[in-house]
């Protein structure tokens, strides 16, 4: 499990004479071990700080909360991999989860004897306190290198498990789009549309599936993105639909707009605009093209039909986040390659009237692009 | 809004000799200001660190993403409060929000021009690399003092208006129930029942409201508690549903058992023992009373009825967090006081065969206790 990205990672290190490391970024944790707890209620209040890994040549330990065993306990089968825990809520004394975690950090830590050499650290998601640990057993002499985001541009390159986990991903964001079509009519709520999708989602996969994004009207005033609220669909609304879903610990994405009937002329062109645009972008979709030009291409595209053009990025890629490089926007001199899973999203949009959006996630391939999503984004046929 | 919060902490500060403080934690930052952003896709990839508070000699300032300046708006329209913003995402430029939020935060503390006394610091959720933003602007001659945990007894009485935010939560979970009770029958998954409860709540709120906690057949092996699955309800199952949501950034929690059928005599037994024991929790409900001892009464009655003592807590406060103090387990020496919430919720379970659990929630008044949670928790009549 998730054996090559710590090949990478530790290849990385050495590249950069790192012998040791503390990881603490959920996202890095996540990638480098497959460790996803639940996301859905914030995080826990029995937890005395973020999940760490603890790299020490060619060892890795993942350090978690006691009822988290579980969700770790695959992890801990791994060649060269353990997992350890401390103490958080019993009924039998004061919660000290915060204490329990510095101390096996300060024990995981000692064990390893470090006398020289370079121990990196992600800091930007490291307490105080735990960083404080640090100073106890790891000498002056040892020089700590802050070592934040190196792992990000290691991620964007799936790897097959990877790959495997996005498709369940992408099969159950399908289903929550069927379940968004059949839902959009008028007098229908944002949120009634909403709680549609999720149960279908929930339903399908047979357990709980975080979901985000958007659910919106497009007579509201700001029509690109939001939560679902209690807006009714109009006579002539659109209603675009963003979908992303949080399975085996890594993110999918999507977009569809329905409409509540007949669609207006404009509507039409809109809609046809977002599906030429969204096509020219996958045919881009290879090895060596650059994100920025992909990104060019779609808005001069948007701006040449004669629409205001979107104000978001045109695409992003997903993995362990759901937004994450390469990021398909007008700055980017990232060059895709093969084992990439891109998101491209042209929308339309004419605030408190109607827009529309559409997304597709693509597996860049060694000529060219597979699709992912396989969502309807048709224009719908109205008797 | 949250005046009350912000005049118990500042009082209390002055009385240990602190002038200034810097509050990291989510829940104190959500108690002090109000500001409860969305939580249910994890922290944002475009946060810079969390959410920060810096008071000063009776100003307060809320730092949050640019993107949570509607969602803190209310707290810049309180007196000597404000609400300052970091650059997040844009399509311009790469992310660089850690920076950001570093340079608000050093700015903010520069402003105030500390030369003495004494700076309150929550160290344990406070990152590394904004720690280190204080040694800047701050000299040597300030002594730090870590405050991790110094609100949570200040937290315990709840103000008028967070009882509002809490009898509106509560609202939601007796509707939760209700919807449980309808879902739940013979064939029914878990999951199809949670997702009967979740769409309930939602369209009822208008929005998206994050739940918890179980939602589990009597027939798993570990009946206790868990996240729904794709498990059946079977004849004479079960089902025990613990329901907590989040709504103007407060928790509620309940907790009912349903029946597959009629329940068997074992089964009324267990479900009148635990309807007795809450009972008894309830009327020993009033400000004076010790914690551990309602705690010890429960678990007295349960094992008296000839059943396995439940090996959970009997209860706990509810607030900004699910979780949190007076708790009501057996080491506890907190003294129950009028204006404070509490879950209690006894059960009983037969791992793999069948369980019940019964909570309500109480607001402690001057003279007894409240009840705020009104769903059916009786036995139902099956023909």
């Amino acid at each position: 499990m998730h054996q090559e990205q710590r090949e990478r990672a530790e290849e990385f290190l050495k590249s950069k004479g790192i012998e040791r490391g503390l990881f603490s970024s959920p996202a890095t944790v996540r990638w480098l071990t497959g460790f996803a707890p639940p996301i859905q209620l914030g995080p826990s209040v029995f937890e005395g700080g973020p999940a760490l890994v603890w790299y020490d040549g060619g060892h890795w330990t993942l350090m978690v909360l006691d009822s988290y065993v579980p969700a770790a306990g695959a992890f801990g089968d791994e060649p060269n991999c353990q997992v350890v825990s401390y103490l958080g809520y019993t009924i039998e004394q004061s919660l000290a989860s915060t204490e329990h975690l510095s101390s096996l950090l300060l024990h995981t830590v000692a064990q390893s004897q470090i006398k020289s050499g370079k121990l990196g650290i992600e800091v930007q998601s490291l307490p105080v306190n735990l960083w404080n640990v640090l100073t106890v057993d790891v000498p002056h002499t040892v020089e700590r290198v802050a070592i934040d985001g190196w792992c990000e541009p290691l991620r964007m390159v799936k790897t097959a498990e990877e790959l495997q986990k996005l498709r369940d991903n992408f099969a159950l964001t399908d289903i929550g789009h069927a379940a968004a079509r059949r839902a959009v009519h008028i007098g229908a709520r944002e949120i009634d549309v909403w709680t549609a999708i999720h149960s279908a989602i929930e339903q399908a996969a047979g357990q709980r599936v975080p979901m985000g994004n958007d659910c919106i009207v497009g007579h509201r005033p700001a029509n690109i993105g939001g939560s679902p609220g209690d807006l009714k669909i109009e006579p002539n609304d659109s209603v675009i639909v963003d979908l992303s879903t949080l399975l085996h610990g890594y993110w999918s994405d999507s977009c569809a707009t329905y409409y509540a009937n007949e669609l207006t002329s404009k509507q039409i062109e809109m809609h046809r605009t977002a599906e030429i645009a969204l096509q020219v972008g996958m045919n881009m979709i290879r090895p060596g093209v650059v994100a920025r030009e992909i990104d060019q291409k779609l808005r001069d595209l948007i701006r040449e039909a004669g629409y205001p053009v979107y104000p978001h990025h045109s695409g992003h890629g997903v993995g362990v986040t759901g937004h994450e490089a390469p990021r398909i926007v007008p700055y980017s001199t990232e060059v895709l390659q093969a084992g990439m899973v891109i998101m491209l999203e042209p929308g339309i949009y004419f605030p408190g009237e109607t827009g529309v959006r559409l997304e597709d996630a693509l597996l860049v391939t060694s000529d060219g692009a597979e699709i992912l999503t396989h969502h309807d984004k048709s224009l719908p046929a109205y008797e």
